[in-house]
């Protein structure tokens, strides 16, 4: 199978307007799933350079993270790490709270799931406001691991998600 | 890589005692994500006759399913079809409540998922009660697809939540 390119992708992605709520444009994935040729070549998209052997463990957030950070790391020989709402973890956990629109969101890692130096590779599947990136980011800092990548298949750039990511690599497929 | 054994796949699943509430011995995958290794080799035993080519879709529910799921339709080659709970999904789908201890809960699926006829491997992290998993195997049956195999990594047979499952292949790695 040849790698798809970032426009057959973004082709495969379906605008689905005012959902979850009016006005919002809600870009969803699940065309491109339903077709293993394209996922299978977003997996790879997203990997980019990285080769098996050259990350420790690729981190992906719940739930749509997971899709693509599941596949990554199966592909990169790497550990999988998921980060998840508080709460949901049944292990010991750091917290790292974000601001949301209205309020604050908590989002939660093992403690024990990464070691110091590791190498990692974030992985989500839209960067909007960057809050969510850059809390994720935070969580794996204070295990004392590196972020090689921040890699995301959609970014929605007039949201400047990127600003809250300065400092780390960020990469992204597609952008609107 | 050589594929694990159950047994050593056994070895990695931490049990958390009392999560989510006292009494519940609660199985913690997250050992298991964190061996390249053993995640890899799970996914092997998850599809395990199946081919490239056998199944046109892999079938995961939210949010721990996602992970097997996910890199198990990319080894398949086959889409991936997330089940989520009400109201997270964009597009138009097709419902299914199941019973919980107390009250109920609704699974949805898009309604453009799965063409009749198509060839599906269900995969989940838990087969407990098995509520969910016969919710799921309703989604998949209304929209005329046929279900080859319902595949968990994990097993609590004292639940008997097979037959909840009857008239489906159910498989299990592990059980308890």
């Amino acid at each position: 199978m040849t790698t798809p390119t970032a426009a057959e992708i973004e082709g495969a992605i379906r605008n689905v307007p005012d959902f979850p709520k009016p006005g919002i444009q809600f870009k969803d994935i699940t065309p491109l799933l339903a077709d293993a040729r394209l996922f299978a070549g977003a997996v790879d998209l997203l990997t980019g350079k990285f080769q098996p052997g050259a990350v420790d463990a690729v981190v992906g957030i719940d739930a749509r993270g997971f899709i693509f950070a599941a596949a990554a790391a199966v592909k990169l020989r790497a550990s999988l790490v998921p980060i998840r709402k508080k709460g949901k973890l049944p292990y010991r956990t750091i917290e790292q709270d974000y601001a949301l629109e209205y309020g604050t969101a908590t989002i939660a890692m093992h403690v024990d799931a990464l070691k110091p130096g590791a190498r990692v590779l974030l992985l989500d599947d839209l960067l909007a406001t960057g809050g969510t990136a850059a809390a994720a980011a935070a969580l794996i800092r204070k295990l004392g691991a590196q972020i090689l990548e921040i890699a995301f298949l959609i970014e929605l750039k007039f949201l400047k998600g990127r600003e809250k990511l300065n400092g780390y690599p960020v990469r992204s497929i597609i952008a609107y």
